[in-house]
């Protein structure tokens, strides 16, 4: 197997696994004892805290760990935002933060009585500084500003200095998830809270990291507990930690040059997917963007199906595509980039990726999305062209009923059915499944047609619309 | 070394280390993901669920697994106290919970608007039944009822079983804290909610279990979540699970022998220390009780001292004394019992307690007490008893000052100045430090003396008060 899903977690480092083994032995017993035992074990949380904190560029005694990077991106937003409760209550996150950080902000401004508030983002996923200021900007002091160093879906990078330099003009701590970069690029600076997850660094499961500047309003928003300074509470897994504070030094120090090799191969990727496969999109910012992630997207295939195909033949990725999830949304980060989300393929590059296997993936692909493609023949070659009937009109609607049709289907049918409209004429596709929101946009764009909006269908549910589409070629 | 902390946490078992190793390569992927590595890790997560259950005697769906025991009380108490906070919203624990379920339930208490109730303990720490059903039988409807399977500092059992029927007779969920137990023991039953810790049972630390019942109203009191049911965010860590489940089948296996072996040594100890050691008070049930814990205290000793010269001559143990914590309040399980607190030893056997390190301890035992009293004479011999002067009555009362000293120094000046007082004679110790609430009484009990009470000292914070003991012998 290939693993190309690095971006939700790797193996073990093996500098890592040595040190879990080690400390196994030497750092078992709860650092906060007086005996021999307890002492060694504080002596190995210190080095690996000292060494963590050089790292992340903090001083050790702003960092602590938490039991899981999800644990330190809850602490973070809600010991945040709980310390400014008075100061501000709005809280104001990219709209492509990891749903871990959304999730956590939901929760922070319904116990504060506060509002969350997301900053639209550009289709390749980054912040828009302007509507971020005008979002800043508005009456009502805001609680915190919360944007990650990097997407974990589409790699683009955010513009943090800019974000920052924004966040201190208006006086509001930012809070950085930087678990998709840390042991990858450089750290960011000009935060007040960081948090990442040691499984992203070839770390241990188990392990997160969370920093908070000296300074910071931050209060415990969960049950007292003293370890850790009180902000993560449980006993410290002292052999974890230190494996991840091993993992990441030994990681960050070879950063730009596996970076190096991430980039030359994610650039191979980006440039022959559409070569070698029709009616892709292949999102994200195609320069600023963290090196070792690449995501596309492929009209008419099941983002599953394509990932079971994937996998048959020896890849593992991953996928935000609805119908891999257990929900029935398109992921919320291709949402609010308005891309395509059917047939939708992360691949996250482990940190020791060969470019033989970025060339046997790129030999594979072709195959995978025509095998997940219900319609194989859709798309791959121009459908005949019917004379329009003479005197049928442009506003002579067709309609598609796809209904309770789920992600391709409903995009499918379009695809099928377009041919059968004159030039100029209407489509009206009915649809109920929410990534449709997301797809016949996208297909328009892609395919050349035009997308009139759409209108709601009177007696049916607010997720049902009819979808219009002009056909111009 | 010797280590005698079981109760704080062990090594990882051999089996646990075996298993931790192969899951690390077999099972690090993400058990949500549909490729190969992520299947993988979902057997072995699923495998290693049905194994707990079964030893937790209770359904796989039943179970999750948290990042450590904390992990499991905080989310078990919270998410019990939301999902009942319509039901009722007093909250009754036993006064001897770990502190981790009274913290959470302090905060469940304030999140719900409700009230925190402690049921008290005997003088073995064991809960009070009739008052528990006391509080049970007041008005107002109760959200959930909390007690530990055995207690973790004095090691006394919780008559569950009674309990139970009272939790059913008043129609409460109970919630049973089983961190002491599990793997040792017989696991509780009756019980909606259970909680437990790997690193308690060998396991590694990282690990939590939460069992809640089939129908029991449980709502989350945190971020939103998909994994482990939504009752414990962040990434199962496969891994750490597999060797905590590993570790767990092969204690219970194993227990009922080893708790043999751990009840003879500690039945040593019972006996022994008291006839080795002037003025010890060896504490919890001599019967009913887990056979890995001892716990004694020793008058006119500091715990920290006490622990230090025990490390000195090779022996790890912990203390419930106030001095050796951050905070200067002694042990709220030594207070709720109404026991000596000042020079507290808790000696909890590791799985593979040997008979010779018994040995050893109790030789080395009596030199590391004396080593510990700064008056080391004091209690040795009966002090010289003065003559009253002709007419000094009874209630010519001497003073100690003892404001701003700490335990175990105003016991120490009582221990000293007594025989400056006939008998009959009635001494005041004006002392601040919230241990003499304890010591002091159980001085008294302890030497024969008569405690009279307390009176408030006028001018000084409440924490100042006058104790006033009266010579008998």
């Amino acid at each position: 197997m290939v693993y190309f899903d690095a971006a939700s977690g790797e193996p073990l480092d093996p500098a890592g696994r040595e040190a879990y083994l080690a400390a196994l032995d030497e750092g078992w017993a709860g650092p906060d004892r007086l005996y021999r035992e307890g002492r060694r074990a504080r002596m190995l949380l210190d080095a690996a805290r000292e060494a963590t904190a050089e790292v992340l560029g903090c001083r050790a005694d702003e960092l602590v760990f938490t039991g899981s990077g999800t644990a330190a991106v809850h602490h973070g937003v809600l010991g945040l935002a709980k310390g400014r409760a008075r100061a501000g209550r709005r809280l104001v996150l990219s709209a492509v933060e990891h749903s871990s950080v959304i999730h956590a902000g939901e929760l922070a401004a319904a116990r504060n009585g506060g509002e969350l508030e997301l900053a639209p983002v550009d289709v390749h996923g980054r912040v828009r500084l302007d509507l971020l200021t005008e979002l800043l900007a508005q009456p009502g002091p805001v609680g915190f500003l919360a944007v990650q160093s990097a997407n974990h879906e589409v790699g683009t990078r955010q513009p943090l200095t800019e974000v920052a330099a924004l966040a201190a003009e208006y006086e509001v701590p930012l809070l950085v998830d930087a678990a998709v970069s840390l042991g990858r690029e450089p750290v960011p600076s000009g935060w007040s809270v960081l948090a990442g997850s040691a499984r992203k660094w070839g770390g241990p499961t188990g392990v997160g990291v969370l920093a908070v500047r000296k300074g910071s309003r931050f209060a415990a928003d969960w049950p007292q507990d003293e370890r850790e300074r009180g902000w993560a509470p449980g006993p410290p897994n002292v052999p974890a930690i230190l494996a991840a504070a091993t993992a990441l030094r030994a990681r960050s120090a070879e950063s730009q040059e596996a970076g190096l090799n991430h980039r030359e191969l994610t650039t191979l990727l980006r440039a022959r997917i559409p070569e070698l496969v029709p009616d892709v999109e292949v999102v994200g910012d195609p320069d600023d963007r963290v090196p070792h992630i690449l995501t596309f997207s492929c009209l008419y295939a099941s983002g599953e199906a394509l990932l079971l195909e994937l996998d048959r033949a020896g890849f593992s990725v991953s996928s935000g595509s609805s119908c891999t999830a257990s929900t029935l949304t398109p992921s919320h980060v291709l949402e609010a980039m308005g891309v395509l989300s059917q047939g939708n393929i992360r691949v996250s590059l482990p940190w020791d990726a060969r470019g033989e296997d970025v060339e046997r993936f790129l030999d594979a692909l072709p195959d995978a999305v025509r095998a997940a493609r219900p319609e194989p023949e859709l798309g791959r070659e121009s459908t005949p062209e019917p004379e329009p009937e003479p005197g049928e009109s442009a506003d002579a609607s067709v309609v598609i009923d796809a209904l309770g049709k789920l992600c391709p289907l409903p995009v499918i049918e379009l695809g099928k059915r377009i041919g059968g409209v004159p030039v100029g004429g209407v489509l009206r596709v009915l649809a109920d499944d929410p990534a449709a929101r997301l797809d016949i946009p996208a297909w328009c764009r892609m395919t050349g047609q035009d997308f009139l909006g759409t209108e709601p269908l009177r007696g049916a549910p607010d997720s049902a619309l009819a979808y219009l589409v002009r056909r111009l070629r």
